[in-house]
Parts: structure tokens; C-alpha cells; sequence
């Protein structure tokens, strides 16, 4: 390993952090038969390792979740889908000014057959408009639901799935000592992907049927994401056509910082530097994915997940180290980049 | 808080490194009535900050540790003691050729009846030689204790009192998942100090008798105690003249990395970004010194503690994070520093 002595500025220094990680850490993780208890889960949080778990006890009803039982269930009821042209929500596209822009999706209210309608339609990837539910704002739950402990209070669009789901993992909001901030249904194809990206959140995420892919890289890695900054944008449907265009949001609407490596995954995306990890959780199996880690996650098929978001813990060093990796970088303007400034 | 985008070298780096952990954290530590559970254990060493325990459950015949009972208990068998003219063993000293050396103390076996009858005698802080127990390896329990489970095998020089004393703490040790690495008795009075140091080892501090006050600097703040780079010595007896005299290794013994900072709590010894917590320890409390943190500790009366050392968690980011705060200083020789050349 290099020494730090010949560090000369904040890529080397990056580099060297990511370097003593590495060769610390490599790239194993734990898989475990069976959930942790919290005393177990609070060791794993410390560690911060991704860590699979293959039989994770996920409640009988969800394993009865076939389109079926969720249209019955939903009934009329709309709920809010993502819907953009390429499948690509939250991340980077070109807008028709030709400049990059960091993209929302249109988000479109429908109902659960309409939807599951439009997932199974046709060839997935040769669609003119890609749905995802992925609202991920705590779609089943968010924390106002554990502050109030009265579900009537705080209405969710999945209210009937709810009986389904539990609120919280048990073991997992013991080790953390606070319950969820927020529980996310997931239902997309292999049309979707979510585009690398890091969350502050202890983030506990089973799947319920299909499988999802992750591509995974250590907090200590993102400089090799080559972030930026670029304008911030929604989708809409234009009132004269109705296909969905990008629209730029006005200039109070801050810039957002994004990774602008778009699939990890191909080759040469990546600098060698970076160790990516590749999990693949089949339904039934619990992905543990620590705060902080990037990730970036497909699926080949119709896949259905759930996903408990913690607050990862504040106090302590552990904010502090992610914020400094974080600040140690200065993405350039996405769209004022010369390629000689990449990674700098 | 200033922005990291102003940073311009590695000191000013870990300035803002340690402006950013005291936003957070300032210097408040949690007091506990009584012992943590395991799993509270655990998510107080993910959080990494000290705890004082008010009440620990300290095994009821460590009360009963009189020195009559100490000198009765452990008869004729020689203990080790260190011994220096300054009470600062395991510290930086000037030699008698008026450079700076880290200085090992002198370890004389006496019996534990000669020990604290040096301890009671004259003014402690006036005495020509100063005894310190302070062995520091294990001199209760060390790992090969855990590892054999014989206590035959592994003679200590305190056999006798080891009934007394529980070989681990069981929440820490379910905690962490691992046995103590050592545990230490330490004795000492007001004439002896320890200087400011860190260590890479959760601690577990149990006061018997007497007092200690304990200085402690988070690891985000070691840039603040001008660590310098010393010669290595030891103290020996001059076989002339019978006294204590400095003798320094040879070159082969590395250099030791050690603050110049004698007193960290003399006012203006420590730069204004530092924040040292001050934490006295009393007889039947425990402190729950994490791994990493600089510690400065003494005692005004004679004082008995039994200290637990926990290995730290290597996997993850804690340990190349401390090695980071540590790497990014480039400390000068001791004996070769101007004045302005302080804290770069
Ligand atoms: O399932 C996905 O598409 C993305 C999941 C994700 O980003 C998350 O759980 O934070
Ligand atoms: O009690 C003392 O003098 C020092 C304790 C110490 O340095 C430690 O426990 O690591």
C-alpha cells in the first residue's frame, strides 16, 4: 500500500483512503441463513458491510402477492407510478437543448391493474414509456406513522396492502433503537433502473418476487463516480402531444450532485481503482445495505420489494467520515466538463 | 462551519475535519446509572463517544481491597513496578545530553507490601524515585488467558487477587464478540501521571479505590497535540552511583511518534480548536474510554483501577478512518523543531 506521505492533493488522498479500505475490507460479504437477532445487527451497523441474508422472515401474505391478490386488493384505488421515456428516474439525461439535465420522473396516478397492466405489455424494452412504482417516500410508512402510532392518520396509497407489511423489523429497529423513517413498496421490470447513488439510511430491503440486481461500492469509492452537478429537470406530458418532455425547473431550484457513470455495470465505467460488488437478492432473501454504500439496482423480470430506510446514526464519527469522503470532492459543472477534468 | 472547499493543505483539512465532529458532537458524554446491557453497549461503541457509569457492578470483593488485604493476599511474590524520577513513565523527557527522548520506565519486582509502603511514604511529590503499576500487558488477564483456558498456564504476577477480579465483562465481551485482549491493574498516587495518548482498544475503566481524572480528546483533535517523533530510551539503575539515569536504545529501536504536549490541562497548552472533556472516574464508576480517543489521566490520591481492552473492530471504516486522522499528520523529530514549524 502506498504511503499517505507522497499524498499530494484530494484525488491522491481519496485514492489512498480508498486503497487502505480495500485492502482491509476486499470485497467480501457476510451471507447469513437466517435474520440476525439486534444485538447481532447492531455489530453488523458498526461493521457497515453489506451483508445478505438468504432466509429472511419475511410474512406469509407477501408471498401471496400475485397480481391477482394485489389488484383485488387495490381495487380502485390509484396509486402514484414514475413514469418517464427511458426508465431511468432520478438521473441524468440529455435534455432537448441538448444538455444534461438531472431528471425527475412524471409521476402518473393509476391504479394497480392499469399498472400491472402496463408492466406485463408487450416487449419491456422497447417501450415508449417506462412505469416504475418506486415513490420512495415511504409509500407503505413514513415516520409520521410511527410518531402518531394511528394509521388513519396518515394515509397511505397502498392502505390495503398494509395488513400485508409489517411496519418495522423488529430486530432491526431494536439494534437502531427508533422505529423507520420510512418503508417502500418497489414494483418495476427490467425497462427500470435506479441510478448509482448513496442514501444516508440503514437501508434493510427484501424481495418479494423476482429478483434484484445490486452493483455496490464503498462510501471510499465515490470519487470514482465522476459526480457532477447538473440543472435540475422534471418529466411532463406535453398538453400538445402528451409524450413526456423534459422540463428544465427554474434556476431557484438548486442544481443536484449525481454520479455521471451511468451503468456501472459496462465495461470500463469504471476506473480500475473502483471494487464494485455485485449482490443479486432473490425473493424471500434480505439485502442489509449499509449507509452511505452507492449503489445501483436492476431487475430482469417483474420484481416486488419492500425496503426499510433508518436514519443511520448521527452522533459520532461515522456522519462525519461520509461527509468529509463527500467534501473531499468537487464535482464540476455537468455540463462544462473537458474530459481531462474528470476525476479532478 | 467554513466550507472543506477552502481547504488548502492536510492541516487545514483536519481543522475542518474536527470543526465538523465538534458541530456535531461538542464535548457532551453520556452518564449511565448503571451498566449497559449488550446491545446498549454496542450501539454506544457504533456512536463512539465516553460514557460514565455511575454504578458499575465492580465484584463486591474489590471493595474489600485494603492495602492490609492487598499485602496479606499477594505475601511474598514480586510484582512489577515501574519506577522513574519524574513519574512520567511512558512519556517524552529530556536526557542528559539535553535532547528529547521517549522515556520506558525502570520495572523493579518488589513485593506489594514495599510497593505501598513507597506508595504511603513522605510527600508523594517530592520523592526522588516514583512507582507506578502500570504494566499495561495484561498483568491480570491477557488473551492467551481466553485463548488456553487455563488459568495454570499463563502465570500472573497477580495470581492471588484474580478470584477477586472477573477475567471479562460480560455485556462488553457479548458486545463486541470477542474476550478482552488484557485486562490491568493499575496502582498509583498523585506523584504519577499518564501523558496523553491513544490507544487502538475499547476501554473499560473500573475505579477501586481513590479517584481518576481523566482528559480526553476525540480522535478528530490529535492534530492539536504537536506529535513529534522521539528517540526511544529507558530508565536504568546506574550501577555507580544507584540511581535512575536515561539510557537510550540503540538505533534500531524505532523512533516513537509521541505529543509534546506534557499537561494538556496547563491553560495554553492546547490550540483553541481543541476541546478536551474532562471526566473524573470515582471509586466504583466506570468509564467506557473508546477506541482512538486521546487520553491524559492522573490521580491526587493513591487510586486502584482494573482496566478491560477490548480489541477495536478492524473491518470497515473505523480503523481507516483513525489511521487517516493519523496519516494525515507528518510529525517532525523532537529534536529538530523550530517554533513556527508547530502543528504542520
Ligand atoms: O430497488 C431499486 O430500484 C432501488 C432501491 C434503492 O435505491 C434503495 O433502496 O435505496
Ligand atoms: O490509569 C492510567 O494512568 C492510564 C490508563 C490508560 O492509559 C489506559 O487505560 O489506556
Amino acid at each position: 500500500m502506498s504511503s499517505i506521505s507522497t499524498v499530494k492533493d484530494r484525488t491522491e488522498l481519496l485514492k489512498w483512503i480508498s486503497e487502505e479500505y480495500q485492502g482491509l475490507n476486499g470485497t467480501h460479504y457476510d451471507v447469513m441463513e437466517t435474520s440476525p437477532n439486534a444485538l447481532e445487527f447492531s455489530r453488523l451497523v458498526h461493521i457497515s458491510r453489506p451483508v445478505l441474508i438468504k432466509n429472511s422472515e419475511a410474512p406469509d401474505a407477501m408471498s401471496r402477492w400475485t397480481d391477482q391478490y394485489l389488484i383485488q386488493k387495490m381495487g380502485n384505488s390509484k396509486i402514484s407510478v414514475a413514469v418517464t421515456p427511458n426508465g431511468r428516474a432520478d438521473a441524468v439525461t440529455t435534455g432537448p437543448d441538448g444538455k444534461q439535465y438531472f431528471a425527475e420522473p412524471y409521476v402518473q396516478r393509476l391504479t394497480m391493474s392499469s399498472f400491472l397492466a402496463a408492466l406485463s405489455s408487450g416487449d419491456s424494452n422497447s417501450r415508449e414509456e417506462v412505469r416504475y412504482l418506486q415513490s420512495q417516500n415511504g409509500n407503505m410508512f413514513r415516520s409520521s406513522y410511527f410518531d402518531v402510532h394511528d394509521a388513519e392518520d396518515e394515509p397511505s396509497e397502498f392502505e390495503a396492502l398494509r395488513e400485508d407489511v409489517p411496519s418495522e423489523i423488529p430486530w432491526c429497529s431494536e439494534a437502531l433503537d427508533r422505529p423507520p423513517d420510512a418503508v417502500n413498496l418497489w414494483i418495476g421490470d427490467s425497462a427500470s433502473v435506479t441510478s448509482i447513488h448513496s442514501d444516508p439510511y440503514e437501508n434493510v430491503y427484501t424481495v418479494i418476487r423476482g429478483a434484484k440486481h445490486f452493483t455496490l461500492l464503498p462510501p471510499t469509492e465515490g470519487w470514482c463516480l465522476s459526480e457532477r452537478v447538473y440543472p435540475h429537470s422534471t418529466y411532463m406530458r406535453s398538453p400538445t402531444t402528451n409524450k413526456l418532455v423534459l422540463d428544465p425547473s427554474s434556476s431557484e431550484v438548486p442544481e443536484v450532485r449525481w454520479s455521471s457513470v451511468t451503468d456501472p455495470t459496462v465495461p470500463g465505467a469504471l476506473p480500475p481503482e473502483a471494487h464494485p460488488i455485485h449482490i443479486t437478492v432473490e425473493a424471500g432473501q434480505t439485502l442489509y445495505l449499509p449507509a452511505g454504500w452507492w449503489h445501483f439496482v436492476r431487475q430482469t423480470q417483474v420484481t416486488i420489494a419492500i425496503n426499510y430506510w433508518y436514519d443511520m446514526e448521527s452522533r459520532g464519527m461515522v456522519w462525519v467520515w461520509l461527509n468529509t469522503l463527500r467534501g473531499l470532492l468537487e464535482p464540476p459543472s455537468g455540463n462544462d466538463v473537458v474530459e481531462s477534468a474528470e476525476h479532478s
